[in-house]
């Protein structure tokens, strides 16, 4: 395989990446300076080899223990559970949440062979060692997240602990028209007293 | 910036690629083996390494000559000029095209400072000291492209080759319907004669 193609397989290999972006992409490197290249290359390779998981959350991070779990100022009683490192970001930008978290780095899926020994769940036992005050179960909004909120909760409540989850519902800004029924039945069904 | 932000940050250069679209394929890249972020770093290195300029079409390419300039089945006496490399892949994927290519890297755009300079005109005409029988000028239907056809067909003239330009008209598989009025304004303008 020549330069050319090798760029574009490996560069396809990334997810949303199909042969024709990959082939754009490749372009574009080749157009550019030698330095971008240089500098992509060594931002990929830098990345992989600094970043690796914080040994409490198992978040990605350049640190033994994350900037979050370190993080003095933040509630270390109150922990987020979510399914991969992106959903961390998310919860930061929404900047709601004062808490910590923990990453499980997948949810239960048997069909793809996906069980608990995949997960980061003795990893979350371990934590819950300290003293801790509520547990917030925060996947997706799946099949495979719904599972997987059920397994955990199942599991930690023998610990006595407060388990919670994500409240479903109207997105903001949504339209109620033009919701999907299963959202829609869930807003019926956790709707809110009005207090006055 | 730590490794994170950096990769981050550098892999949203690349064309179609936002801050969002970078930060999945960061995690991507970090979840895979420390293997695929070396074979995607040396790829990138080694393809702006290896790959040049033809010296005669000017298409990128990892030899001096490249292999459609130097493939002499190819009838030598024809080339096709084109704007961007990614042109010369759509003909030879199209394979109806049996001549050689000239790549000018780019189009005249006068609010962008490019101008004849800024493009490899000089280099086809260097090309013309060879005997050449026809110069197909094959620009983007678009403004600057159409422009740069003009200007080159007026410089090309006194040579007293055979100029042509690719035929505008119905796309294959389009509907009458749905085609922008200048394609179907064209699609009639050089309607064809059907001979029985």
């Amino acid at each position: 395989m020549d330069a050319f193609s090798k760029l574009i397989y490996t560069l396809s290999k990334l997810p949303g990446i199909g042969e024709k972006s990959a082939t754009r992409l490749a372009y574009y490197i080749l157009k550019q300076d030698a330095e971008y290249a240089t500098e992509l290359s060594s931002a990929i390779v830098e990345a992989k080899q600094k970043i690796g998981l914080c040994t409490l959350c198992l978040n990605f991070s350049d640190q033994t223990v994350c900037r979050t779990c370190s993080d003095q100022s933040r509630d270390q009683g109150l922990i987020c559970v979510v399914e991969r490192p992106a959903d961390v970001t998310a919860f930061e930008q929404s900047g709601n949440f004062k808490g910590i978290y923990h990453v499980l780095h997948g949810v239960l899926s048997p069909l793809d062979g996906v069980g608990p020994e995949e997960l980061k769940i003795r990893e979350l036992f371990t934590r819950t060692q300290k003293p801790l005050r509520e547990i917030i179960l925060a996947m997706n909004p799946s099949v495979e997240g719904d599972a997987t909120a059920l397994y955990l909760s199942r599991l930690l409540k023998p610990l006595g602990l407060k388990i919670s989850r994500l409240a479903h519902g109207l997105p903001v800004g949504g339209m109620i028209e033009y919701t999907d029924r299963q959202t829609l039945g869930r807003a019926l069904q956790y709707r809110v007293e009005v207090t006055s």
